[in-house]
């Protein structure tokens, strides 16, 4: 999988691909992620990228001209499967989208920041808006690296036990059970006696009930 | 207000707090934010923060008893409005949600990794547990950064314009009305006149039906 963010803000989003999954991913060359900065896409001598909306209002868009330039170098140089912008309207973010993203190849995944971006480079370029949830945020980049994050993740050799993505809270629309590691007992809480039986069929029907107890009383949403 | 991070990769969180924003609001002493490697709370000679699951299953848990130091510290130099724990199965982060965090004064944010903590932290420390969205990644860091910039951006004197965070999509739990800027036209595509007709009544007036429109289309949730 190769990823292509288009950013007014690289230098937002350098630890956390240098940093745990992402940047393991990226050394076992499982994922490539290039960041590409607006700025550098521009002409005037001021470099800008951004101009007041017309209409009048508070907040800055950025314009649709170093976008497409943008766009239209990375498009030259091989095919993309979407072309994504981070939105707080766009289709919000789940775990099948995740699993669904992390089997395509090329993606760009463009940021917008302040008020967001011309209209006309949704129109134009944009293929799929995603929204990491209902909040605003100062830019698209944090979102940016939410999505790769999600996605990076599932990428097969990705996660050292591959089993583990799969018992994740989400994947069966259930919520995790709870987790307990040693000490067995810690200021007088004692981790549930089922867990040290040693008798793994119980334990995974403990499991079992404990998840739909769990997402019955926080999520009952998920098991409609 | 002051925000206190509690992670085994601080290097993760580093460049979000660096740029943009939330360098900002820190450099012009609106917040504090302060990292704590958890690593440093350990005391055995390998650093241990987590360890396998009681009961079996893949993934790894972080232990109760680092934490537990970090968060006393903590607790002994100053009172906490809130501990919070960034886990895909706490509430979910919602707009108004960040406006309420954002009258707090002092938080801990408790980052999992791995398999998430020990259920004990859970159940003796943390007042508020928080989800930033139905997906599942590799650890709490980019969730715990996506909790501040939601919230820091709504502390008085952050952005430039105060008004501007007022007019963000959710505010109103509607929807952004799309945005345009310069060039007036680019390769065919226009902007809607009446955003240049510099009549301000109707501009308002249609950017509130594009709003609610938009609302309709993609998100009639918002609107019951």
């Amino acid at each position: 999988m190769r990823i292509d963010i288009i950013t007014v803000l690289p230098e937002l989003l350098k630890s956390p691909f240098e940093a745990s999954i992402l940047k393991r991913a990226i050394e076992k060359n499982l994922v490539e992620v290039h960041f590409h900065n607006l700025r550098e896409y521009t002409t005037g001598k001021y470099r800008q990228v951004d101009d007041y909306q017309f209409g009048g209002g508070a907040g800055m868009v950025l314009m649709v001209e170093p976008i497409d330039k943008c766009i239209s170098k990375l498009k030259s140089e091989r095919d993309y499967d979407e072309i994504i912008y981070m939105t707080p309207d766009g289709n919000t973010l789940n775990q099948g989208m995740a699993n669904e993203i992390s089997l395509k190849k090329n993606l760009i995944i463009l940021c917008g920041h302040y008020k967001g971006v011309d209209q006309r480079v949704r129109d134009m370029f944009v293929t799929r808006e995603i929204s990491v949830g209902d909040y605003v945020l100062s830019g698209g980049e944090l979102a940016a690296a939410i999505v790769c994050d999600a996605v990076i993740r599932l990428l097969p050799g990705v996660l050292n036990d591959e089993t583990s993505a799969l018992t994740d809270t989400f994947q069966d629309n259930l919520l995790a059970p709870p987790v307990y590691t040693r000490p067995a007992e810690y200021k007088g809480q004692k981790v549930p006696e089922i867990l040290l039986s040693g008798d793994f069929p119980k334990i995974e029907k403990w499991r079992e009930e404990q998840a739909l107890e769990r997402t019955n009383q926080r999520r009952p949403d998920l098991l409609k």
